[in-house]
């Protein structure tokens, strides 16, 4: 589509297209995220002060953000409110994606769509768990990208999901020069740049694995969702990538970090250059965020604390003491869909939105987490020690129904 | 079977075949659809009339075509009538292949039988919903005609199925010069050829893809299809192929459009030479039916809109707000079968059908769209935001039970 003429990458001629020079000139004249202060921003949630971080009213934003349904929708505009399609003026770069697709007009049709990207030789659940929870909270399409081994398992755990053969692990190019692999690496960025643009958000990492010219295609993959003002959610295998290369991310308010114990101490220690501090936790995610530029992260423990580097809020409900893999797979899944909605909300609601946070990256965290919880705590009321993760996924549904009922 | 001696194609023996050349007898002799009138065609069922369209009595074409189910019967007669077995004279060119069985002689024991050509490197949930939406409302076989690499994980989704890896896409003959090719796209339509007298009706398009060389043979095979008057439902990524190649279809009464919006809206530009007008939605779709030369056209949208090129129907009913991806497959294969069974309805009743009408198609497309309506009803009923295509399939055959008890 628009990936023709590429010289340095896959991408390059994006950065020269008309849609692009439209958004740096909204970037410039609307001044963007830095724009909008603390107070004007977070309003109506309850704020991080004084080193205490304090709980999120996350019924309030789940019912709040999750879209009513509309019999006048088509398949592709879950979450897509009448009064969006038509609005022109924004009031903060995290819309701006939104925008340029009203006044593009190439995308006003392609609504509720999520792109996994992750499944390789080694891990195929993981991107099947995170698709497919998409789907089941009421995303329209879920995309999984994934290596040519690991398509046909996970095109084989459901027929819902849309899975891509484009990726390509080092041990199948072994006897491909250099030359080769820059072919290749250019292919698969060009077979993914054709779809980039329909997505509401990417989530970026589940059983992505480490292999270094997989993950070298993600990292332009990350560069280009960037440079078009796609929402990003990083989890696992991603996070060990930006952990790495922390300019993938930085400064981009459409990323959101969703480490666990682990991936978090890593995260700390690289950026912040020292151990983690259990004692100001909420302090420590407060300035893990500033320093990565705002970028919103998750961090997952007995109560999850959600930051964009100018709040902290946590997310406390019960779930469940089972701690079975692949929850945090749903989760990162569960933010790509609350993300885009809250989104969208912000939006419609034409700058007095219900809640009058205006980080849709904050509201799909904190509506994410306490789904999560709640899904996880009713499987194990019926499946105790046996639940696994298809088990809480099958509780998505009714766990959102119990908080803003469909109809 | 037929094709042995092919000269230009794996089909062009056919051509010359008796069983061909008794059916242009019969469109010669017995003048063919054109010869009916509006009136003499649908005098039983609300027509189109002064810009507005009419709800069809759906509820009542459903109970009017839906075979009863006879013990007596046996695999493959699925909504076959004793009386048509024995038919000579029918009074459309609708019915000219199933007339052209009896005479021949050599399909007496193959009705109730679906095929699905669709499923490529991409897509492989799309064919299986249309496959096995066929198989759950009533048809005694679902084949699919898939890539080779699209149909093991087809295969995979369910053993009701058979699937048939006949297909290539360009990638994975890269290497082949084009006599090769030539030779490839032979054997492929040769081998279509032995199954294709044994179909009631085709579907084309879902999981289709669109790679020049699949879509090429898929071309062919229509021009067979049409060749041997087997009915073809046609959607998705079919459509795409139909909207540069109007030719395919145009002026084939026994072809159907399942288009949705996007999709409409590229037809129309294409055929009409403007752009939709919402304004006149009904005069629109008869217009655009008609200048295809009397194709059926069911444009999906809050009301489905069905129209001949002589009338236009709507299907209104209340479905479910819900628009996850996969609801085009279950009604493409839906109205391949009741398209089918309007036929045997037709011919059973000796030119006194219950419905008046004696366009099977158009009853086919109202049948289908009522029916996936209720059943996307009844399956938002119980699972809200989580439904997903599998739990409307899964409510087809209880849809069917309420409206016309099997027993």
């Amino acid at each position: 589509m628009f990936v023709k003429h590429g010289i340095n990458s896959g991408f390059s001629s994006l950065a020269s297209s008309a849609v692009l020079r439209r958004q740096h000139f909204l970037i410039r004249s609307l001044g963007g995220y830095t724009d909008n202060t603390h107070q004007t921003r977070m309003e109506g949630v309850k704020c991080f002060s004084g080193g205490a971080s304090l709980e999120a009213d996350a019924e309030k934003v789940l019912r709040a953000i999750t879209p009513s349904l509309d019999p006048t929708k088509y398949k592709g505009q879950a979450g897509k409110s009448p009064q969006a399609a038509g609005l022109v003026v924004v009031s903060s770069c995290f819309f701006l994606r939104i925008e340029v697709e009203v006044i593009g007009g190439f995308k006003n049709d392609e609504y509720g769509k999520i792109a996994v990207i992750g499944g390789c030789r080694e891990y195929t659940g993981a991107p099947y768990f995170a698709a497919i929870s998409a789907l089941k909270l009421g995303a329209d399409l879920s995309h999984v990208f994934c290596t040519e081994g690991a398509a046909m398992v996970i095109k084989s755990y459901s027929p819902e999901l849309i899975v891509h053969p484009i990726f390509k692990e080092s041990y199948s190019i072994s006897d491909v020069d250099d030359e080769g692999r820059r072919h290749i690496s250019k292919k698969i960025l060009a077979e993914f740049g054709k779809w980039m643009e329909r997505f509401d958000c990417l989530v970026i990492g589940p059983g992505l694995g480490r292999d270094p010219f997989l993950l070298e295609c993600v990292s332009q993959i990350m560069k280009h969702a960037r440079q078009s003002n796609v929402p990003m959610v990083v989890d696992a295998d991603g996070l060990f990538l930006v952990t790495n290369s922390v300019d993938l991310v930085s400064g981009y308010p459409l990323a959101v970090l969703t480490p666990n114990v682990n991936e978090y101490k890593r995260l700390v220690q690289k950026v912040l250059g020292c151990d983690i501090n259990d004692q100001d936790a909420s302090g420590e995610v407060l300035s893990l965020s500033k320093r990565i530029g705002g970028v919103t992260i998750l961090r997952k423990g007995k109560s999850d604390l959600i930051s964009d580097g100018e709040i902290v809020q946590s997310v406390g409900i019960y779930g469940s003491p089972r701690r079975c893999g692949g929850q945090g797979d749903i989760l990162s899944g569960s933010v790509a869909v609350f993300l885009s909605w809250a989104r969208e909300h912000i939006l419609a609601s034409d700058g007095k939105p219900i809640i009058s946070s205006k980080n849709p990256t904050v509201l799909g965290c904190i509506a994410a987490s306490a789904l999560l919880r709640k899904a996880a705590s009713r499987a194990f009321e019926h499946k105790k020690r046996s639940t696994l993760t298809t088990d809480i996924i099958e509780c998505l549904g009714q766990s959102l129904e119990d908080i803003c009922p469909a109809s």
